[in-house]
């Protein structure tokens, strides 16, 4: 099943208490494809500007992502700058530069049009909305959302939230959406809002899946090593998208789903254990496999 | 195998955003104990005054816990009153009147002391050491601790906790005790301390444990309905020792401490339905089995 990805390429620098990074690949939309590259192959919409790196766009091409919906304008690539906390779950954004982000209006090229898998990263609902509407007949829609929009286009997150299959987001911002600081709870309000699949992330914690009356609930794995969390809700939401798609979605059931957050899950730990998307670099998918077996492990109560 | 547990027995008052309770039973050996009380006898040492209602006494008395140990003294009993925040996961401490329980000097009976399990609830290290030399030849001990003794009797809990097989303790309590944010390395860094089962409670993120090269993580059970969390580490404690004495400790090995850190995540679970202890008196003993299969269920990775 092909999956195509919208949201943002960036360059990030990111400052924790193990050190300072600067100008790395970043973006919602990279750490997607990167993660999804294992299970299928990406489809990458977004846009970089001319201080794009030529390694950085070296390292995508170097991956089995299309980049047919990458364009590169004269203009200046989203920068974000932020400061982990030292609990490394926690975050402050210490700088914002939209660039050619801001004014984005995502364009698919013909042949990303009749994909069956859409992932729709964080970007405002209205964009969200176009992207969609120039899809023919995708057979499963995921989006993920934050805070401001929220706070700001809370109608247009509803409407959307109305015409997709599932979505992805942090407890943080499953409370924001639903005033209810219960994780199940609020996913199941959630639910009702339309999406069949409420996946919340919640970090060093784990995640939580809701479909009906189904519920599915795995801590984080179990690591020391945690380098930098940046791009690990996008690492998450790709492995769990990839695996989505490539099970097929004839048959899309809850242990589909179950399998797909486990995936993120394997992901998204992997990812915090180098800076930005440099550990996903060096991985293979017989290593994924193999820690989803030792989490799998982890977690399994003997009778 | 018979468990001994030494703790606090208490009256409790606590606030929630879904209402006040005003003397209420609480107190760590009481929570323990009657959590305990599903899987095997405990024994219970602590203290109360001659304020210490009847009704409490009898609720006591109508289950399955040997009280020989227990003290009714002239004075006061211990009282606590707490306010949960609105994520009924972090509260403040109002008001504590330690009463009886302040000097109390625990002396165990002598049909207690050849006991095969110890409990060491919450107290200071120097009496829980005080405990540990009463006891002939225990087989199985553990200990709880809170932050007010790694903050002011550092020395005496690392003499302690050198003496015993086991430790459960709160995920902000070994951060304390370690300087490590990581849940896991911090665990790691306490079995090096000297216990060999190192057991964190996360509360509303469930518990992980480590022995040895062994880790097991669990979430919390996902329950809605959460309407006072007061005693749940300890109902917690209760499920996981009383399991871990009802399977024998000839063979203790780290499936039998999985099985019971996930009893105690499900006691826990079912203690934070109702006010107080009151959810387990209506318990039983299938029906903890019960959610413990759907619990399972909840954490399964299909492959």
């Amino acid at each position: 099943m092909s999956l195509v990805v919208v949201g943002s390429v960036a360059i990030d620098s990111i400052d924790t208490i193990h050190g300072s990074h600067h100008n790395v690949l970043g973006g919602s939309a990279t750490h997607f494809a990167l993660a999804a590259g294992f299970f299928t192959q990406p489809k990458l919409v977004g846009v970089v500007g001319d201080d794009f790196p030529d390694d950085f766009m070296e390292t995508l091409k170097g991956r089995d992502i299309d980049l047919a919906g990458l364009s590169v304008e004269k203009g200046q690539t989203f920068r974000w700058h932020g400061r982990y906390h030292a609990d490394m779950n926690n975050r402050d954004t210490l700088d914002v530069q939209l660039g050619l982000f801001g004014d984005f209006k995502p364009v698919l090229p013909a042949s990303y049009r009749k994909a069956e898998c859409l992932f729709l990263a964080n970007g405002s609902p209205a964009t969200q909305s176009a992207v969609l509407d120039q899809m023919e007949k995708p057979k499963l829609v995921f989006l993920d959302t934050m805070d401001l929009w929220i706070n700001t286009a809370l109608n247009d997150l509803k409407a959307v939230l109305a015409r997709v299959d599932g979505v992805v987001l942090n407890d943080s911002e499953a409370q924001a959406l639903t005033g209810l600081h219960n994780t199940v709870a609020a996913a199941r309000k959630i639910h009702d809002l339309g999406p069949r699949f409420v996946v919340v992330k919640k970090g060093e914690h784990g995640a939580l899946a809701v479909a009906g009356d189904d519920v599915f609930v795995l801590p984080a794995f179990p690591t020391e090593n945690v380098v930098d969390p940046t791009g690990a809700g996008d690492t998450f939401a790709g492995g769990m998208l990839g695996s989505l798609c490539r099970d097929g979605l004839d048959s899309l059931d809850f242990n589909k789903l179950r399998r797909a957050v486990s995936y993120g899950v394997v992901m998204g730990s992997f990812n915090v254990e180098g800076v930005a998307h440099t550990r996903l670099m060096s991985l293979t998918r017989s290593a994924i496999d193999q820690r989803l077996r030792a989490f799998a492990n982890h977690i399994e109560i003997p009778f």
